[in-house]
């Protein structure tokens, strides 16, 4: 007589050991303290955040509507929401990992945040030895998450949340001297960073992964898809990422007319490249069935993809074709590349991010590039500001520009890989806490989960119930039928 | 003996086809395509957003914050996430319909926004051979395209993707031409977009839903109501509908008071419907329960209908008894008014948008009418631009205006219906891959489910289950007892 | 031969009744009325949202971009999603009250901001018998009703719609009266209000929690806990929160300096909140594993904290401390406090807000005084307007300043204790129809539930099922057996 079910299949048999009741704490704790210090020692308010801001206004002759928190605080929030709800939400798509995508991508960047507002202000922001803050330093500090976020695609699900706080804190590192490299030495312009941002980002985040490669992934391939429901939480990070993505990439443009040109650039781009991904996921499924991955990652392409020349006088045709061509190559990527990656690369990409930031970024490049080198007095005005020619750039020519952008684009991805490398090999030391393969993408192992969390469960007991129902019925009905 | 348990109920065999593999993707690359021609021959920036603005301050003796963008860019980001997640959420409630609710939704809104550029450029904004492009325009097609995702509100679940193109293409076109009509030609106006907006769009999508009627929708009734997930996911929607219905409504106002008071008055009068609603929903219902469909739309309703007199010297008590009304007239029309127009009518109104678009929207004008006619100067100001009485209009006295307004209000009728019937006509030609009766609401037609989709097909399976379960243990039993 | 499943757990033949099908409409009905009137005699626009504002602009040579609506909208906009989505899906983590947490949530609020909006105008807007409201009324309204909202979380699923409008209407009185004396009376200085809006509605809803113990409440044990998708919406509350508080605190700041430093303080607070937050969290708990809770509530204690002094010159480094201080304090909160509150104290409180707005808002009163009692003209500037010590306040000097603020935080506390225990009282009558102990945290008591609900009610009755199953196959096989 067989038993009527089988008990649920326990997993707290597997040899690592995921206990971070130590070490995330110390973590915290430690780098929370060492803020406070830094902070006080170097950071304090700029001249429009300052009280004495009065005094700025009358030396200068400004009102309080010239103070740049005007000109740049709703793009802030905008970038904030991309950053926390955005890219939080995108990654919630598991059916099984929600906490830890939203979780931990909010751990991450509100960690990485405050050593970036450090790294970045040395770089740029340092004046007599304080570093001077406002608006526009938060909004960088943003952007220098933001490509750690991305980079946390790649190894979504597969890592501790120690790991995710190592890794952020090289990133911040090396995102903020590859950045200096790209704005400050080469004087490549960037302001959506395609490069600097996404380039950089998904590289890094892609060569970790392939240093953390798992072979035997797939024993935890039942939580490798997702559910009904954790599919249309996902889209509510895609919508706030395509929605507020011309602000992203207007946030740190001049004032006016750059503003403006980036944010319509962005917005045409977005829509294009939702129509093609619709188009190809379509075209690549069995009955022209849409894909929700696809809807959910490659309508996005070409917000990374016009970040670097969204400022350009690309014009809006110009953004259209940015955004056809890249909801093209990042969908293809999705349907083909992805596999072949992890197959014959040895390189699992969990959220796919090569296909939304990485190939997108490196276009996005390109296009800076190719734009920047078309430059030309009649487009540009003889006295617009948006190549910055002035100072010891005051003799730079287009077609040199261009070649700047494209050495920063160099940069970006010598940064990814090789800092990428050296992260990745410091991850792989056994003491981090990281996931068995058969606990991967499972928020088990790092949260509490609700008590009776029959909601999930049920579905996986479900199953296992129905066909055991099934066996144990007909046995019943065999033994009766041939008695 | 009985199978232990009938499969799933397999739906592939509907004589329908739905396969949309060729022309979805054929519509999508062949529309961007175009457009991206038609913006290369058409589109550029305006003054304020293009690299020659530094030459138009100097001339015009502005600065930077003087740029259109920092007056209109937070409302219109404001717009576009009631487009995309506001509408988009809101028709998520159907248990088994978010991914089209949403994704749809998405797809529609960035096709129609392209073209609505071109169109309303061709009527607005058309200088010299080129469209000259700014936020106000990005606001403007973002306004078009709502008109199209209320008309889709009607035919939810029942229609293809490719119809919905078709739609959307169509739709966008009418609304420029009745909006050139209202605005320009009559003269009436309509910030909130009460008369071109709503009521267009809900007498539009509803003479579709009518000439599409179908006899035996029954057939998919076990998919028309909600899921409790389903129903907390809407109220995302409704949430940042409401929120940031003042934004809406204030978007492309005067500067200064024009904006100020659209955002007061529609604060108020949306503030006003949710009591109204609650009031009726607990009257209508046994015990006082609350409905959550009624929640979900009519507490919306005080936006609409405020729409157009938004910018109107309306004063804060007649902003809250617009809103008191519309409240109740919306709540009404869901309990008694949409089963009438489906059993004596055949109009099938999925999302109810006669009670929240339809009804509201004509109110929205009438309102705009008493309130445009009642204009005296002393409270206007001499100076006062709200009604723009310069030009050829400068001898407009109010009681004209008023006429002007109840002109605009029968123009978006009369294009909601006349062309509802012939875009509805050619949506019922048998070659756009819509659903079979029994097939309609349902994801699984255009949408590649998560392989192991249990988490809601348990729902249904696990009740077949039970009754299948109960009848086979009982038969089971039966026939041991009786053997 | 046993049945084969028990009937579903019928909750009906409970002896409260909670039928508000008059009561529930009459309210509402009377008070929109009531407020119909009031706006009619009292409320008009003030002058930059009026029609005047052409002549205002001349006679004080502005432009338009001068309206102080373009120096808070932004703002604005971001407050109203905190109160409405913030503040309302936080609550939506109990596995079956999210319709009552995301719908009543919105019910008070639209309720409770129109007689904020006059109650605020008799103190701070009255000129010549009329009340002049623009956009800072609206955030005022907004702040208001957040008090009641955090009141509503310490009794959330215990209490009726009903009760929830009288604890609105009186909450928003008496928090009137309170920010009165603490701002105009007293002359404290509380922009983002830790001691008017979170001490006050915090030991406001706790003593009204106290007043309303049930000591049976553990029969309703079983809906106490969230469920996986419950705890991702909940998620969505809490980033809308965390992202958007740097605009709550900054809203009503002074123009320029003020708003700016505000922001910059409390996104520092907000940051460092997180990290001890997780930190703590993972200390206490087996296996270092993080508690939902502790995320979705303890990482905004920093926004709370810095409220108060957020346009202070408190320092980076000193809003990184205030923010580390309260994600620890706030976290051992939720891990001690609450379970010893409800044991020992009686107060049970749902939400926790003892430990996000309770002790974080004390603390915000204590860094408001001590931040305000150490300031120095070197560096607040002789000009700095930030303490407003102009007219009879033009002598006060900052030790002094400091006692104010301190006399504002007792205020508060006063109000809250004061207010709850007469306002508790009246609650506690048997009219207003609340919810058997038995019954709470149930949408089904106030809410029309999906019909066929299965995707909850699964849960509960698969769980039941599987027992039954057992037993009745075991049953038939031990009958077949043994015959």
């Amino acid at each position: 007589m067989g038993t009527c079910m089988s008990g649920i299949c326990d997993s707290f048999g597997c040899s690592k050991t995921t206990n971070i009741r130590l070490k995330l704490p110390a973590v915290c704790f430690i780098w929370q303290i060492a803020m406070i210090i830094l902070f006080g020692v170097f950071i304090r308010y700029n001249e429009e955040s300052d009280a004495h801001w009065v005094e700025t206004k009358k030396a200068k002759n400004l009102t309080d509507i010239d103070n740049d928190f005007y000109f740049r605080y709703p793009s802030f929030q905008d970038v904030h929401v991309m950053i926390f709800v955005g890219f939080g939400f995108l990654m919630t798509f598991l059916k099984r990992y929600s906490f830890g995508a939203v979780g931990f991508n909010f751990l991450i960047a509100a960690f990485g945040i405050q050593w970036a507002l450090l790294m970045q202000g040395w770089f740029h922001s340092f004046h007599s030895g304080k570093i001077l803050i406002g608006v526009e330093n938060l909004i960088n500090a943003d952007f220098c998450v933001g490509s750690c976020l991305i980079a946390y695609g790649a190894v979504l699900g597969k890592v501790s949340p120690v790991q995710l706080l190592v890794m952020t804190l090289c990133g911040v590192t090396l995102f903020a001297v590859d950045e200096f490299i790209i704005i400050s030495v080469i004087h490549a312009r960037d302001a959506g960073g395609s490069m600097s941002i996404h380039t950089f980002g998904a590289y890094y985040g892609l060569t970790i992964s392939w240093i953390l490669y798992r072979p035997d992934l797939n024993q935890s391939k039942r939580l490798q898809g997702s559910v009904y429901h954790s599919d249309v939480f996902a889209m509510i990070g895609t919508l706030f990422l395509w929605m507020f993505w011309p602000s992203f990439n207007s946030a740190i443009c001049n004032h006016g007319d750059g503003q403006h040109r980036a944010a319509i650039n962005t917005y045409l781009a977005l829509a294009a490249a939702v129509l093609t991904t619709v188009a190809i996921s379509s075209l690549t499924k069995e009955k022209g069935k849409l894909d929700m991955v696809h809807i959910q990652n490659s309508t996005l392409a070409g917000g990374v993809a016009v970040g670097t020349a969204a400022e350009f006088m690309l014009m809006p045709y110009g953004a259209l074709i940015v955004g056809f061509c890249c909801g093209i190559i990042s969908t293809l990527g999705y349907v083909y590349l992805t596999p072949f990656l992890e197959k014959k690369l040895k390189i699992q990409d969990t959220c796919g991010i090569n296909n939304l930031h990485g190939m997108p970024g490196i276009i996005g490049g390109i296009v800076g590039a190719i734009s920047a080198a078309a430059a030309t007095e009649q487009v540009y005005g003889a006295e617009g500001d948006t190549f910055d020619f002035t100072g010891k750039f005051a003799k730079v020519v287009p077609h040199v520009q261009g070649g700047y952008q494209a050495a920063g684009l160099c940069v970006a991805l010598v940064f990814g890989v090789g800092g990428g490398v050296i992260v990745g090999t410091i991850l792989k030391l056994p003491i981090w806490g990281d996931p068995a393969d058969d606990n991967c993408f499972d928020d088990e192992v790092y949260w509490e989960l609700p008590e009776d969390e029959e909601s999930h469960s049920v579905v996986l007991e479900y199953n296992n119930h129905m066909r055991n129902r099934h066996q144990d019925v007909c046995e019943t009905n065999f033994s009766v039928a041939h008695r």
